[in-house]
C-alpha cells in the first residue's frame, strides 16, 4: 500500500512520484549519521521537534514554521498507575503545545513544507484540533486556510480556528462527509488539499514523539504507545520513527501499539478483532467524542494492522460514558485536564491492563493528546453527553 | 519592605520569621557553585523551571509537584517586529504550560512546598488563571483548593477550576473585594491562604522565567522584560532572577522592565508616572481585562519603582480596544492567540517603541502570559467588550 521507494521531502507531496501510492513515506540517508555524536549534539539543541532535523524532511531555516512546538514532558501517572498496579505508566503531555494538542506537530511539519514549495491556499477538514493547529501556523506562514468542520464541532474549537483569521465552513454533516465536501471544494478552486493520513506531512511529523519518548526514557523504547485514534495517524507516525531509530541501533524495539476506539465508533477494533484485511466502514458514528468519529479510516488500517502484527499490540473500545468518567478521575487526581478523545486513550490502558495485555512491570506511554479547554462545558454539561 | 536576612524556604512561608514582614525573599548560599559547570549540568536536564533547583526551595524529590511546567520557548515576533521596525522581539510562550498560562509557575513552587509542611486545604482569591493552576497542581498533590472568583471571571474558566474538583466560590464583587473576602474565609476555617505577591513561592517561581531567558539567549539579559501588569509578581519575580543572576556572574545586567496596563485599571502607573512613594487604589477599576484588574496592588508598588529606579524601565497603559485589536493581529500574522491581558503587554511594547523608549536594535523578551482558550468568546463577541 505504501511505497518504498526513496523520495525526497519537496517533491513528494501530493502522490509518490515512483509508485503514484496515495501514502507517502520518508526515506532518509542516515549512512552518514554517527549515532553516538549525534545524541550529543541534540542535547545543545532547543526542546522542540526540530531538534531531530537530520531526521525530518530537509528545509531551509526560512521556510520552517515553528512555534516551539514539541518535546512535550513525558509526567508519570503517579496515582493512577499505583491504582492500576501499574508502575511506570507515563503521559506524553501534548496539551503542552502551541495550540494544545499533538496536532500543531502535524501543522508544523506540514506548513513548513508547503511554505516552502509557495503553496498560498490550504483546505482541509478536521474534527478540530487539525484545523486549529492549521489555522494557527497557517497564519505564521502567511498562508490563508480554509478549514471545514462537521457539524458537531463545539463552539469553542470553531471560534479558536476564527481566531487565527481562518476562514471555517461548518456544514451540517459528519466527519466523513465533510471530508468528501472540503476535497470537492480544493479541487474545484484548486486550493492545496491536506491528506491527512495520506499526505507526507503527517506520518513526518508524528515520528517526532517516538524521537522525543526515547530519548526521554534514556534511548530506549517503552513496551507500549497507546493512543486514542481515529484516523490513525499518531500511531502509524510514532512506528515510523521507532523503526528508525532501531535502524540506527539506538533503540532495540518497537513499541506494541495500544489503539483504543469509542463504543459508537471502532472500525479498526472491528477489524482487527475479526481479522479481517480490510476494515468496514460505520456509516454513522455513534459517540459524542467527535475527534475519534472516523468512520471510514480506509487505507490506515491495513497499515495498522501489519504494524500491530509486526510488533504487537492491541486494539479496545471503551464507551463514552466511561471516558468520561476516566477524565474527572485523571483531572481530580494527577491534576492533567484532558479532551474526552484522550480519556479514551487512559481508560482503554486500564482496561487492556484488566485483560492481562499489558503487564504491570511493562512502561506504558500514553498519548495525552489534547486540552480540555474547548471541550469544558461538554464535560460539565451531562447534557450535551447523549450519543447524537 | 522585604526581610533582607536568609531565610530557609520550608521555614518561611506566612510572615519572615526574623523580621515578620509580609514580603518573603529567599537566599540562597551560591558560594559553593561553579557557575561554569552548572550551565554544563543545567543541559543535562529535562526542560521543566526546577532544572535550576539550586535556586529554588530546597525540596525533597517526592515532594516536588511537577506537570513538566517551564522552559517555555522563546518565539520571535517576526512579522509584527518587522512591522514595528524591531528585529529582536521575542515572546516567552508561556501558554505552552500545562494550564495555559505562566502561573503554573507559581502553582508547581507553591503547592511543592505545601505538601512539604503537609497542608491539605488550601484558599485563595484569584481572577481566573491562578485559580486553575493552583486547582491542577492541588489535584496533583492532594491538596484541596477552595477558589474564590470574582463576579467577571468568565464560564470558561469557572468551568476548568472545577474539572479538577476544586470548590469554586464565586462572589458578586470585584477582585479586592474578593481576595478580603477570601481571606476572612481562610482564617474562619483554619485552612491556609496563599498570599501571592506577599508569600514566598511567587516570587521564587517567577524568577525562573529570568533564568530560562538569559539561558534561551546563551547567557545573556534581554534589554527589555515586558508584561501586562496586575499585582506584579512576574515583574518582581523576573527582576530577582536577574538579579541573583548577576550576582553569580552569569549575566552583566537586570533587564529595564516594561510594565503595561490597562486604561480602565492603572494605578501602578498613574503611581510610578507621579513620582509618588506610595500607590493611590482604583476603588473600581474599568476594564474587561479582568487579569489585570487589581485596583489596589499595595507592597508591589514600592518594590517595582525601586527596580525601575535601580535597572531602568518605563510603565504605559493602553485601552482595551487596542489591546483586543492587537490580540487579533498576533493571532493572524504570528498564529499565537492570547488573553487580552497578554495582549496589553504586546499593544504597550508598541507603545514605548513609538515613544522612543525602546530603541529597535534592543532585544525585548514580551511575556505571552496566557491562551487565549478560556476568552475566546468574549473575544469574537464584541458585546462583550464594553467595559463593566
Ligand atoms: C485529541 C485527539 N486525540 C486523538 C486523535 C486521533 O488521532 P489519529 O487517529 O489521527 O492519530 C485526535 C484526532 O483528531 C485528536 O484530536
Ligand atoms: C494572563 C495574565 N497575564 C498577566 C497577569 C498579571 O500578572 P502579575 O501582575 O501578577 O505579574 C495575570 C495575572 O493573573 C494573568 O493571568
Amino acid at each position: 500500500m505504501s511505497c518504498d521507494r526513496p523520495i525526497t521531502a519537496l517533491s513528494s507531496l501530493p502522490t509518490c512520484p515512483h509508485c503514484h501510492s496515495s501514502v507517502l513515506k520518508g526515506h532518509y540517508d542516515l549512512s552518514g549519521l554517527d549515532r553516538h555524536q549525534w545524541i550529543q549534539t541534540l542535547r545543545q539543541r532547543p526542546p522542540s521537534l526540530w531538534r531531530y532535523q537530520e531526521l525530518l524532511p530537509a528545509l531551509k531555516p526560512q521556510h520552517r514554521v515553528t512555534l516551539g512546538e514539541g518535546y512535550t514532558p513525558l509526567v508519570p501517572a503517579l496515582r493512577l498507575g499505583a491504582a492500576w498496579g501499574a508502575n511506570h505508566v507515563y503521559l506524553k503531555d501534548e496539551r503542552q503545545n502551541p495550540t494544545g494538542s499533538f496536532k500543531d506537530r502535524q501543522a508544523t511539519v506540514a506548513l513548513s513544507i508547503l511554505k516552502a514549495r509557495g503553496v498560498q491556499r490550504l483546505v482541509l477538514a478536521s474534527t478540530g484540533n487539525v484545523g486549529i493547529a492549521y489555522a494557527a501556523y497557517g497564519s505564521r506562514a502567511g498562508i490563508a486556510t480554509t478549514i471545514f468542520f462537521p457539524q458537531d464541532v463545539p463552539p469553542e474549537k470553531v471560534r479558536e480556528t476564527q481566531v487565527y483569521g481562518s476562514t471555517v465552513v461548518q456544514l451540517p454533516k459528519n466527519y466523513d462527509e465533510t471530508k468528501v465536501a472540503a476535497a470537492q471544494f480544493a479541487q474545484a478552486e484548486g486550493w492545496f488539499l491536506d491528506q491527512g493520513v495520506k499526505g507526507f506531512a503527517g506520518v513526518e511529523s508524528m515520528k517526532t514523539m517516538a524521537f522525543e519518548i526515547a530519548e526521554q526514557l534514556g534511548w530506549r523504547s517503552p513496551d507500549w504507545y497507546i493512543q486514542g485514534v481515529s484516523g490513525g495517524l499518531g500511531p502509524i507516525g510514532v512506528a515510523k520513527g521507532f523503526e528508525e531509530l532501531l535502524a540506527l541501533g539506538l533503540v532495540d524495539k518497537v513499541p506494541a501499539l495500544g489503539l483504543i476506539q469509542t463504543a459508537g465508533c471502532d472500525p479498526l477494533v472491528q477489524a482487527w478483532k475479526a481479522g479481517a484485511a480490510e476494515v468496514t466502514a460505520i456509516d454513522h458514528p455513534k459517540t459524542t467524542i467527535l475527534p475519534l468519529a472516523t468512520g471510514n479510516p480506509g487505507v490506515s488500517y491495513p497499515i495498522l494492522k501489519a504494524l500491530l502484527d509486526r510488533h504487537g499490540g492491541a486494539m479496545t473500545t471503551v464507551t463514552d460514558e466511561v471516558a468520561f468518567d476516566t477524565l474527572r478521575r485523571v483531572a481530580g487526581q494527577e491534576g492533567i485536564s484532558v479532551e474526552p478523545a484522550t480519556a479514551v486513550a487512559i481508560a482503554g490502558t486500564l482496561d487492556l491492563i484488566d485483560q492481562g495485555i499489558i503487564a504491570p512491570h511493562e512502561t506504558v506511554i500514553i498519548n495525552c493528546s489534547g486540552h480540555t479547554y474547548p471541550v469544558s462545558q461538554a464535560i460539565l454539561d451531562r447534557r450535551q453527553l447523549k450519543a447524537n
